[in-house]
């Protein structure tokens, strides 16, 4: 199974794909962040659109995995996640890629072993389970745990299933 | 030139539809609300998508206004707004509609002649330039007043064309 995990934010969205082998065995195919540069707002969702579009064309995943956010900083800050989560959502949801959340503390623990992980903690663990040599984007490097994190929890589907979209 | 007019929400998102004729007389077209019922928060997302969509390629606007928000209530009332503003903007985008924003401060002024408007007489303002007899649900006038806005504003295109996505 090839996944997706999707790390959006309106100046970076990060991005990773692995897939999972027989036996759990997981395979690093690609990471990245989508490039949003310094566009007026607008147009910065229209990229996160777009780009997210050419990901999936060019990778095709089987399935999505995203933070579940529940809380943001300020409402200033929320409202500008919210829209580049929307659009990219959108995207996902458009090419009928089943969506699954997970809590920043399920992917911590999936990722390192306990939910009180430091960011740097993931990335490190990130690397380790997929075999990357080199630092990943803080962003990039969220959205690939996200990814690893639904993937070992791919044996708990029926759990997910209600909360995935087709 | 025909006009769109919408009004985001995850609960419910209002949209309303004008035409602006030579000398610019309004006819309205037609309003109503996106059927969002009570589906999971992301199922809402790909009905504001879908349903979006249809209305585009039912009325074919050739450009389309939203409020702009500058401040929300909450963190957690502007991520879900936000989300549903999101995949609101995208379906616009992905259909090569340009937008234009208004501030609420712009709309109310625009239709009521004063800023500090209440919502209840932009709703009667609205029903009166469009020669509406019946009550509109509020989140579609509001919707309307931001199209009708939007068309008073046409003769100002220079200035809104910098902020219109392509």
């Amino acid at each position: 199974m090839r996944i997706l995990g999707i790390d959006p934010g309106s100046q970076r969205t990060g991005f990773g794909i692995i897939e999972m082998h027989a036996g759990g065995r997981l395979v690093y195919i690609h990471h990245g962040c989508l490039q949003l540069g310094r566009q007026p707002f607008l147009q910065r969702l229209g990229l996160i659109h777009q780009q997210l579009h050419e990901v999936l064309q060019d990778f095709r995943p089987q399935s999505a995995a995203i933070e579940a956010v529940f809380m943001a900083r300020n409402a200033d800050s929320a409202l500008k996640l919210g829209q580049a989560r929307g659009a990219a959502l959108v995207t996902l949801l458009e090419a009928k890629i089943p969506v699954s959340e997970y809590s920043a503390l399920q992917i911590k623990k999936a990722i390192v072993g306990v939910g009180r992980a430091e960011k740097v903690q993931v990335e490190q663990m990130v690397r380790r389970l997929l075999g990357l040599p080199d630092p990943v984007q803080s962003d990039a490097a969220d959205a690939l745990a996200c990814a690893i994190c639904h993937a070992h929890s791919s044996g708990t589907t029926d759990r997910w299933q209600e909360r995935q979209i087709r």
